[in-house]
């Protein structure tokens, strides 16, 4: 096992990896900028390096000098965490020819999973169903059509190398193709040097259901039960459960199998998750993979009672998986949601500033609260804006709400603004508490008449 | 099931109640004394009624006040939480006069079990095997005699009414016993107005082992895993862990056999703990019966999942047990600690003072903190020492301890001192890591050690 371990991130989830590797009896290092010097993950951490100045391009995305302060401190391995250099190949790469493990699959694993239209190709190739659309790259906006005339209408025309929008275009008709196509190529040889597109179906009233494996050096793969993540604003998830009401069991033991033979065809090392969109007939079609620990990873650990870092660490430092896939049982329901220092009246802006109190409400049975902060504890404007995430863990998923409503009625922080306000409306609307939502529901249906909810400002 | 309840107690227990409370949708009443207008439990509550003085007697042990207070707020129950007012059978005479349910048992079996030789026999005669000595009353010395011929020496000579070591004395041959015996029912006769006295084998090397039962209005009974809280300092328990190392699966269900038929012969109702003896042989001898929750009943919440205060309001109301002896099952190992406001060093002397910062340690798997304290909180004077529980939870005994040595190590409090580097050091312990110790010792063994490593005040 690891003497050492290099901690690549901060707030809660570096807090987190701090906390079990003092339980696994692994010193940690923790990195922080000149921001940060007083955060919880650098006293927790047995050592901390400064990095860099406060903005996160200048430290915890500044490759050389993480990479520095590991072979400094003579760290063994890098936990990078979520966010941040995550899913940087490139990063990965420099890491492991310095001699230092990766927590995490493979650079090449990790490319290949973040070129879209290459990860939708692997993972179709390896029989995962996805999103109907084109087979490969199209060369023009005549194949584009001959793919919507088995497909249909609305489609979605993507740049591979895309990301955040770029070189993506919604298209409705015939009619449109040629010059959206054009278009979009354009833009994506622009934005990324590449103008290889694709092309898929716009899915429609679908839920977002993730599964998540865990692989070790030798083959033996586990998949965990899958996650309902639906309610998401802007691309962000807004809460998560597990298990998801809409997953029977034969069809939770179909995805994990598929998952499964997903990581297998990919040599996948470590832990991941696949991301599907679900369709009301209960079809599920690959979206995306990501290739690290996911911020909603404790829901899981809440319903199996496993520690998924610990795996994780174990995994990497090359020991055997210490459960087989009969192990992961699903015990009651688990929420999570992710308080964000943040003004949700306010179209949702960061609130910095200093928690001058907080009153977290741990305690009885079933709560769980992941945070890096504490009372004198300054949030910063540079960082992303969640603060914490609650955890409930009921019998049912009702106990787990009426839980939750519970946490946050107690919850007291002074000092910033957080979107609880927010989260507890939510927990209060009958289709949130029906569970069958799909991922439009919350900025389609929720967000304006919470919206005209809210008391003007005079 | 009930609209209102008032919670006749103060602290983490009193929190405790009222989040279940709030989880079920019931109106909760505190009560407070005048020193605990600020305490956490008076902010949570949905009303709070102040019954008197600062000083136990005045408000705590109030009794008129307290039905008062329950009759004005119009609460349908009290719940007792444990210690003050939880096994005074006229406070719940009292409280049943006035048309109240009492969330505990009779006063019938509380009477019952409050009296040492009057509970020893009555669970002779149901068939629980009770530390050898006489049956019933002795009424000289010489009956004495014959005991001790059949069970030998050291013997107990203790008064029925006992209590708090009046009307006890140890006898370590035939020659003491006249004196011994003359000695103490006198000093019994003086102290509760009753001379009956009886006897009982001095038990050593022995375990403490608990079992604790919850029976509805309907007779239906489940048993929970064995505690086992064998490491105790001034007959206080200073660490409990469920399940107990010395107790096989065999064992286990043989006395949960034994308290539920215990129970049945009583017709208890609600939750109770049968205390035993556990002998090096694997025997089991009954010592008392408590009729209320224990402050170390989160050690079971842990492993089994179950919420023990919920199951209690249920019971109360006239429900049936939600689950059968089945349902209970035993997930992982459990540890609770208490974290007192002392100060080991002064011969565990109280302190008191206001808490200008704490940093309770929630966060990652398997942690709950159970406590009324906060940041800026006063530690009164007046009450019991404790300030809250910490308990961890893992897939075996030592990933129990692993993670409360961490828990412990990140836990900040100023302004009080407190038992935590009392609680870390005896988490060092050989003996306490392998896990088999007996009642005697961390008094016996253990606090020699550890007052000699103090450092000597200049």
């Amino acid at each position: 096992m690891f003497k050492k371990v290099l901690v690549a991130n901060r707030g809660e989830i570096a807090v987190r990896i701090i906390r079990t590797l003092k339980e696994m009896g692994i010193q940690s290092v923790a990195i922080y900028s000149s921001a940060d010097a007083e955060s919880l993950h650098v006293k927790l951490a047995d050592e901390a390096i400064k990095v860099g100045g406060p903005r996160s391009k200048d430290s915890y995305l500044n490759m050389k000098n993480i990479v520095s302060a590991a072979l400094l401190t003579g760290a063994e391995a890098i936990h990078p965490g979520y966010g941040f250099l995550a899913e940087n190949e490139l990063f990965v790469e420099m890491v492991e020819t310095v001699g230092i493990k990766w927590i995490g699959p493979s650079p090449r694993v990790i490319e290949l999973m973040g070129n879209k239209a290459n990860a939708r190709e692997s993972m179709r190739k390896a029989g995962v169903p996805v999103i109907p659309g084109s087979d490969g790259f199209i060369k023009d906006a005549g194949e584009a059509k001959v793919v919507a005339s088995r497909v249909g209408y609305p489609l979605l025309l993507k740049a591979a190398a895309g990301g955040g929008g770029k070189g993506m275009r919604f298209v409705y008709s015939d009619d449109e193709l040629a010059d959206k196509f054009d278009d979009a190529q354009r833009e994506a040889e622009a934005a990324f040097g590449d103008g290889h597109m694709y092309v898929e179906k716009v899915m429609q009233n679908v839920r977002h259901i993730e599964m998540q494996i865990m692989r070790d050096q030798y083959g033996a793969t586990v998949y965990f039960p899958e996650r309902n993540c639906s309610l998401q604003r802007n691309n962000q998830k807004v809460m998560e459960e597990s298990p998801a009401l809409s997953v029977t069991p034969i069809m939770r033991s179909m995805l994990g199998e598929i998952a499964v033979k997903a990581a297998t065809a990919l040599e996948y090392e470590n832990t991941g998750t696949l991301e599907f969109l679900q369709d009301h007939e209960g079809n599920f079609y690959f979206m995306e993979m990501n290739t690290r620990i996911q911020v909603e990873h404790p829901v899981t650990e809440l319903v199996t009672g496993l520690d998924l870092i610990k795996m994780q660490i174990e995994v990497a430092a090359g020991e055997h998986l210490a459960i087989r896939q009969s192990d992961v049982q699903i015990i009651g329901h688990a929420l999570e949601i992710r308080l964000n220092a943040e003004q949700p009246e306010r179209n949702f802006a960061p609130s910095a500033g200093t928690i001058d109190f907080a009153f977290l409400p741990t305690g009885g049975p079933g709560v769980r609260i992941d945070s890096a902060i504490y009372n004198g504890d300054k949030i910063q404007p540079f960082y992303d804006s969640m603060i914490g995430k609650f955890l409930t863990h009921g019998a049912d998923r009702s106990q787990a709400i009426v839980k939750m409503k519970r946490v946050l009625n107690e919850l007291v922080i002074h000092g910033v603004k957080t979107n609880a306000p927010f989260q507890a409306a939510l927990l209060e609307d009958p289709t949130v508490l029906r569970g069958y939502f799909d991922t439009r529901y919350l900025e389609k249906e929720f967000m304006p008449r919470w919206v005209a909810s809210q008391p003007t400002e005079e």
